[in-house]
């Protein structure tokens, strides 16, 4: 299948209640569980775009830019900027609402590249990408810059 | 507070993966889970409303339509359909998507009355709401009969 | 398989320690947290009677009518109160004790529906039911006055 | 509250249906799901019998007879088999039942201590017991047998 | 396979913070829990060593020394004292260490039988163990005298 | 607290089995999954070498060498690379072995940073790290290069 979809096909919208297994002593999430919601909705947005199975095969920097606590609600925001021959660069948004006074705060943003794979773990093509809003066609224009961005970071390890 | 908030204010979209700790020998769903992820976003969509915590009061009959299986996804919504002093009607409905196939079928939709609680657990005031869509206008109406057929219920246990 | 099984042949008792994970802030149970423990006793009774696997067909509206809390302890009790072809009519009951006073509350009661199936998913008869106890042979004779309330309230979805 | 109590205030009962996340390869439930299920029973009872929260002290060799697998039932009965000033002797049966062809089979038997604590974790005095049942006698009898086995097998590690 | 291995082939090591889902109301964990912790690096060490999927044959008695709390790490080691045909003895021991304080005590040390086994369940014969250090060279001389103590236990049930 | 500590003060090892729950279909352990061990293991890391709650301000891209499958075993390294004045910088390294084949592969490493707070999730000072090994010189020297590279890509978000 190597037609093309537009963002709206496979945007993914995430609401998760707080809950205390996934927070420390201070009753603040751990880094590591955002993290993994984060990879769930990418996972989900890019299956609904390639229609098979996906492996996540990087994630770009996370900064934490605020944190979320007990009670609070944290709601993801999930769409693929652009593609390649076998993976998406998949864009997630992250924000924390406290329900008792309704603001609403980013907790942090992020990039990751998921790759299509069949039932034997290899790469398989996957559709192009129509980039509808302007946050859409403004993230697809940048997306070689993050992948050069990428090969240069590789380096240093 | 006691002013109204329009069903956007709280309306909740949820998606889910089905993964194997949720289903049975047949890898189909539990009903349970279903049940357990109906109650959190109705709970959710409450505490917007609200502004407060909120418990479970009753949840109505729930018909399961069809089923969902390893690796499909769910999508929830709900909205606020009708309050009364202290407690809201929440509408659930809940698709299942084989993201292999892009079919999405109707799982179950419910109603759930939620109370508004303070910190002793003594029910709390809530704001009313306003319909915005169709559909919302369509099921505030209903709300009356719905709350009276519970009543009856109620004597038949 | 189409023989008769007396009720105490599939009669299941379940206890359970709430825990932290399972409550909200005020340390109170989730309400799906209860109906996934209702789900679970539930079908294991009606495995034990089908002896197939089974799925839910559908659960009868759920009154809370009053709380748990960390530490408090469930007591469910569950068995078969009527038969059709393929599916089962289950009675579940939810108490609920605090261990420090001793007090055992009612916290709920609910009927279930659940079909046996094979491994195509596809209905099995099952055997017909031999209530036991006075309550049992109650709620056997109630059991049709309950299945016609069912058709009608799906009229008013 | 140095008073005491009849073994049937306090035997619990528990069923649990045995699914993939519990397994390993083999489909085969781990030891320590086993063991952890054992563990709540046996705080269950204490804490029913001693009225306040209990503390793990020791629990006896457990030898694993037989294994249970996905899809089936393990019930979990536990009593009270004798009491010191603060602890408490608590005897766990475990049986394994296999759904489809009802077969029951005993997977472990173990004897746990548990000790009564208040909130400062301070060992408290907690009521007797009172065996009821022959089997709940037998085990009263060989009970001092059992602790002085225990401190014997201390010396070795 | 039946040549043999130095320990430190399967020598395993695991951390573990203490999160609330593991405790009860005093914050300490529950006992089943650090069961289940010891039995899967337990399994963990003898799968190593068998290169084969293994079952928990039998926990020697275990006594808690020590309680762990709510942000505290626990750190379990784990080693081969002995082998059978086609068992193998794990020795594992527990410290729980207050990261704010620094203060690590032993919670408790156990001595577990661990079974080899291929895809039919039917055991399979191991390597046998090379110990390498004082301490395992003195668990190694040992062996026969538990192994001879379990036979006895065996007796009083 | 101002002195310093040497790397192995605070350097973690960690052993996980992959288990059904934590993989997809292809029985592939989720990248979140991966990335929750690695936030788990820096959290400990730090907490040991700070004495205090930390909490994670970012992770460094993270790129998925290789997968893990059901029943291989992850081994978690981590140390404190560098300080500043209340953060600190944690490498990760993450093998997977088939235990089958003993075969070890190298799954990811990354290089998270974590800030030491108080209990009013306000940051607090940190010991200075004394690199031991040539492996934790070498990434010490290299910190601060790192450091001017996460400055340089805040800018392209
Ligand atoms: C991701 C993976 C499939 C790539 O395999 P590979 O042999 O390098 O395959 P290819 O060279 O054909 O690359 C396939 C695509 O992945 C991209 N890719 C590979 N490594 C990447 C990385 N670290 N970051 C971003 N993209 C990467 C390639 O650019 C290529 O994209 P394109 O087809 O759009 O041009 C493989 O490394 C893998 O299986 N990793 C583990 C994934 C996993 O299990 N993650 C979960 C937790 S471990
Ligand atoms: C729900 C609960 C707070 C109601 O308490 P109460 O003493 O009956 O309080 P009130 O009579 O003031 O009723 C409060 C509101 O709840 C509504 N309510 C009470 N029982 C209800 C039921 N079974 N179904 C629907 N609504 C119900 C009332 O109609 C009232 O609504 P209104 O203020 O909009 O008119 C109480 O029964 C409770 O705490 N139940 C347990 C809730 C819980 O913990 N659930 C989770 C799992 S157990
Ligand atoms: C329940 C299910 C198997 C019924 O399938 P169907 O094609 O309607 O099958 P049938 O018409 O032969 O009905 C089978 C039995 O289920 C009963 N049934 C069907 N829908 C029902 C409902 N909503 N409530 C109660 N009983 C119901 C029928 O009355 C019939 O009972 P009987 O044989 O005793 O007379 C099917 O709807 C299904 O698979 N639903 C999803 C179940 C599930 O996966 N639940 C978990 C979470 S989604
Ligand atoms: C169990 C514990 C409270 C005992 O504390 P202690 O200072 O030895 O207290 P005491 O000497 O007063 O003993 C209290 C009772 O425990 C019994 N006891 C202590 N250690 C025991 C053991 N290993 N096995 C069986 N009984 C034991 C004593 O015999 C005494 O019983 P009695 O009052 O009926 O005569 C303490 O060791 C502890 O807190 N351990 C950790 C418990 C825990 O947290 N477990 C969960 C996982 S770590």
């Amino acid at each position: 299948m190597t037609t093309s979809h537009p963002t709206s096909y496979s945007r993914t919208i995430q609401t998760r209640l707080v809950l205390p297994p996934d927070t420390n002593h201070l009753k603040t999430i751990f880094g590591g569980q955002v993290l993994s919601y984060i990879d769930e909705i990418a996972a989900i947005t890019a299956m609904k775009h390639a229609g098979s199975v996906v492996v996540t095969a990087s994630i770009d920097s996370v900064d934490f830019l605020s944190s979320a606590t007990v009670g609070d609600v944290l709601e993801l925001e999930s769409f693929i900027t652009s593609t390649g021959r076998t993976s998406m660069e998949v864009f997630v948004k992250v924000h924390s609402t406290n329900l008792l006074t309704g603001v609403k705060t980013l907790t942090t943003k992020s990039f990751l590249t998921m790759v299509a794979v069949d039932d034997q773990k290899k790469p398989l093509p996957v559709a192009s990408i129509l980039p509808e809003t302007d946050e859409e066609k403004q993230l697809f224009k940048t997306a070689a810059a993050r992948k050069d961005n990428r090969l240069k970071r590789a380096m240093l390890h």
